[in-house]
């Protein structure tokens, strides 16, 4: 009976994540695979803490459903935080609480798609909203993305008389390639934006987590009235809880208010008080600092150790922040190739190919270096310098 | 810039529902508008120690990101439990956690609808199923329901040599109606599905909350390989912590997993540990034996007081668990104009309006009973008494 399923379902590949989530189980590997926060950072004693007060202040009640929004004191903060971090003025009001910004993902979607409709997308893009989006049945518009941000020549031409609901950009500290847009080139992307008339969502997961250079200014700043924000406790509080947010401007915010509903009726209510109780008696800054300063150190270590060990044809992107590094091999050689050599080596990273919706460049591939220390990354970039080097000679 | 809205979100009206809540904050307001289980049953201190456990065994590694499918040992209570309790074979593997069923029934749409699709539902049907699935731009095909169970034989016209490709029923303590369909009638639906090649969805929320009679079968045991099972710690554990699950046959299931992943990655990995510690260490027979009593005798004085006080021409279903009743007034009474009267007296329903998905029954209302004690009860209907007497006149 598979004829009943959906069109976008019946074209789903197996997940190559999956298949190297699966190799990173050898305890003898080394991953910069994964895409995971490090576990050494989360506030675990700090939200047990919570748990108890919550439970002293409000009983059963936190266990009642709530309001399909999430809870006020929650978006108050997120609200300040705007304000006080990044200078934008969003009203608690628009901001509704989600199941990791990847929720947020498909809400707009959900708002905004119909069967057939083109959304732009970075090149290389974020998998997540790869396959949120694909399931709206729609065609996605690669827009180059590198060191210099968006390609606004492409974009210009992938949305001037097209129809383009949407573009889906990760800005800042980009997953996979680790690029930060200059503000310079954000202000052109907008401008093409409000020209051609789509939305921007800014996805943005990792701008906090800054370990050199200076912040970034929002698309929220250039163009509120029609920029989506996504925002994430996932990178600095902790991932398994799953509290993200969206914050819209009030004509979207009220239908992605009926997306949420729809959806799940609202983000669980516990884990939003308590993260809001931690956040009452935590410096979020505090702690931000001590994992942008580890991040930092991991990243220095793994740029320093490829530069050291892999030969310079090989190209790698130097971020700012965030949690990625961006390989590129000569056009001749593919990753999937160096992928498998490399797992022989007990060391894996994730080839680029699930990052394009359109035609792959199949030269590249993402480093992960925040779940390892910098000894750690050394020893893992040795390996991969010792598969590049067999892989060459094959 | 509405104009790139997706096409149902165009339609969406302002729920009624919204209004009814806001009402209902009125404090000398009786309401039995609600869906909501009764507080007093949550248990917050259990969840609490819980959450002390969770942490002492797992520490930071609770707040990690996890896998799509959910954590094994809840998945593995489920099974057993639907084993013990349902007589039904379903594997662990075969079983998502979700946020809440509601969650449940957005992945189905997900994984089978494309715009244009028909999809059967029931007459009057779930509110939660009719927002969810209408945001996929499908038709509905509604079939009468009564405490016969479905009219098979209106289910048969609705889908044979038609395209239907579900059809979602809550078949025991239906949302609205109360009513539970007999085995026979199950039987006779799973034959029609069986013939006409559409998956049944048994959204199963409330079947735990029995107080009287006798455990109907799941359409699990009549139609496996087109069965689709939505279940749910709502009811019987808390419902702000946002658990339910989805147990599909093997083919839908690898599908059912994409759609999730894409949706928000994974439900809260620390509420799916602190939900399974509390099952681990309490009977959850024992909690749900003290909800149904309670509820029973809720059921039974809202029954006793709705024969007293209402006029024999407003009928009633007699629910043999769950949380509502459901009211029908002669056809020529619109239960809108009652619910005006109603207000002034101070005590506040759900009209039908809502539950239907075409020509509404506008004549019926939903009475929940879960969340005043008998002596609110008694008084609540007197004052429905009053507003009936006041609106026969006028």
């Amino acid at each position: 009976m598979e004829d009943l399923f959906a069109e976008p379902m019946k074209g789903v590949p197996r997940s190559f994540i999956r298949e190297i989530l699966k190799a990173s189980l050898d305890p003898e590997m080394i991953s910069f695979a994964g895409g995971l926060p490090n576990p050494a950072f989360f506030p675990a004693k700090e939200i047990e803490q919570a748990g108890r007060q919550v439970f002293e202040k409000l009983g059963a009640d936190v266990l009642q459903y709530s309001n399909s929004e999430g809870d006020p004191q929650l978006r108050e903060y997120i609200s300040n935080r705007y304000k006080s971090h990044h200078g934008l003025s969003i009203s608690p009001e628009n901001i509704i609480i989600t199941n990791g910004a990847q929720q947020g993902i498909d809400l707009i979607g959900k708002t905004f798609l119909n069967s057939g409709d083109e959304v732009l997308i970075e090149k290389p893009g974020y998998l997540g909203a790869i396959q949120a989006l694909s399931l709206y049945n729609i065609t996605f518009i690669p827009v180059p993305v590198d060191e210099g941000g968006m390609d606004v020549a492409a974009l210009e031409q992938a949305s001037a008389g097209r129809h383009a609901k949407l573009l889906h950009l990760v800005p800042t500290f980009q997953n996979p390639s680790g690029v930060t847009y200059p503000d310079e080139n954000r202000q052109q992307v907008a401008a093409v934006a409000e020209k051609n008339r789509f939305i921007v969502i800014e996805d943005d997961p990792y701008s906090e987590l800054r370990f050199s250079g200076r912040a970034a200014t929002s698309f929220g700043q250039f163009l509120p009235e029609q920029t989506v924000l996504l925002g994430s406790f996932s990178k600095v509080v902790a991932p398994g809880l799953r509290l993200g947010w969206i914050a819209a401007p009030g004509w979207v915010h009220e239908k992605l208010i009926v997306a949420k509903q729809a959806a799940d009726l609202h983000t669980c209510g516990l884990t939003q008080k308590l993260v809001g109780e931690f956040l009452l008696e935590h410096d979020l800054d505090q702690r931000i600092a001590l994992i942008t300063k580890a991040y930092g150190e991991q990243c220095r270590a793994m740029l320093d150790a490829l530069k050291r060990y892999v030969p310079e044809y090989i190209s790698f992107t130097e971020p700012e922040g965030g949690m990625f590094i961006w390989g590129r091999l000569p056009e001749s050689m593919k990753s999937l190739d160096l992928f498998q050599e490399a797992v022989k080596e007990k060391v894996v990273f994730v080839p680029g190919e699930p990052f394009y919706t359109g035609d792959a460049a199949t030269s590249t591939f993402r480093l992960n270096f925040t779940c390892a220390d910098p000894v750690t990354i050394e020893a893992g970039v040795r390996r991969l310098a010792k598969a590049v080097s067999r892989f060459v000679k094959s």
